[in-house]
Parts: structure tokens; C-alpha cells; sequence
């Protein structure tokens, strides 16, 4: 079977732009493992301002990759939880983080 | 065992801080399947330009992810290769072209 280059490429890039930037997995990463709350999210992003996690939530809700429910309590709540589509990222998300450790251990013994 | 957050989202924005962008992973792939010469590479990747290629391609044998080898004939021959630290990049490629393609379907679906 001949590979197709070319669907390939495109596929990578497709996954690429959807990724998006610097936060998009993080954040992704932590609701997949259960922080729903947006503080609790935010604490487990170390360096995220406020203002870029309201703003990359508004755009994965946009994007049906996260639900945001509005519960009709006093105070109010509002909980973020990953959809389904959201959850098909994981084994990106695991390949992405163990490459990253690895890369670590490697940076680590070089100097 | 407590999963350490803030280990993996370390580990993943280190990652991608490393792809680094919509050309770096198509180029490492290109190249990973077997594509040696600039031509033969830059034609792999539709929409890259020779100046992109040429600046990505000096970028990532200053990371030692490729060798770049010149074979003293005429005219002169010019060959990128990958290095196995490059192939460790396999398992992440692998799953994003995955989702890339599931991904489109859906999205064909839909419209």
C-alpha cells in the first residue's frame, strides 16, 4: 500500500491548528482529569493568567470540546466537563507528555 | 499513586514547544518516511516554501534532530536524514495523523 504523503501532512496539520497554541492541552488535560471548577483548573495550569483561560474555555466550548454548565445555586456554579470528542485527544495527550519527560531526562544528563 | 500535574503539563508544553509550529512535525514525518533530498522533501509538503524549509531544516540539525550530509560529487549531493532521537517523535506523530483523520470525517459528517 502506497502512503499517502499528502493526507498525512494534512491530518497532522488539521490536528496541529486544532491544538492551537501553548494552553489548549493543558487545559484540555486537566478537565479530562476531572478539575471542573475554574479555579481548580487554573491551579493546575502553573504560569496561566485568568484572562487566557476564560478566553481558551469561551473557544473549546465554541469548539463542542467542553461543556460549561451553570448550576442555579447561591453562589453560583459552574462546572467545565470534557465531551467525548474531547476525550479521543488522549492518546496524543499521553504520547505528548511522555515524549516530553523523555526529552527532560535527556536535557538533564547533557548538562 | 497522585498523578503530578504539574510534572505533565510541564512535560507537554515542553513538547510543544518543540514542534514549535505548523511546519516542524510535517518536516520531521517527510523525512522520518525515508525523503532525503530538499526537493523530494519540500515537494511532500504542499503549501511550504523553499525559504520555510531551508530556515526549519537549518533548525532542526542545530537541535541534532537530522543530519545534514554532503557528498562531495557533482553536482553536490545533500542529504537529511533523521536521527533516532527524531524517531522518538514516532508515537506522537502516529496518534496526531490518527486524529487528524477521524477528526475529518466527523467534520464532513456534519456539513
Amino acid at each position: 500500500m502506497i502512503r499517502n504523503q499528502q493526507e498525512e501532512v494534512q491530518a497532522l496539520q488539521d490536528t496541529i491548528y486544532v491544538i492551537g497554541g501553548k494552553w489548549r492541552l493543558p487545559i484540555i488535560n486537566s478537565i479530562c482529569n476531572g478539575n471542573k471548577r475554574f479555579r481548580e483548573i487554573e491551579r493546575s495550569i502553573p504560569g496561566i493568567t485568568t484572562r487566557m483561560l476564560s478566553r481558551e474555555l469561551k473557544d473549546l466550548e465554541m469548539n463542542k470540546l467542553i461543556t460549561r454548565t451553570v448550576y442555579d445555586e447561591t453562589p453560583v456554579l459552574v462546572e467545565y466537563e470534557s465531551t467525548d470528542y474531547c476525550k479521543s485527544f488522549g492518546p496524543v495527550i499521553l504520547a505528548m507528555i511522555a515524549w516530553g519527560k523523555e526529552h527532560k531526562k535527556k536535557i538533564i544528563q547533557k548538562s
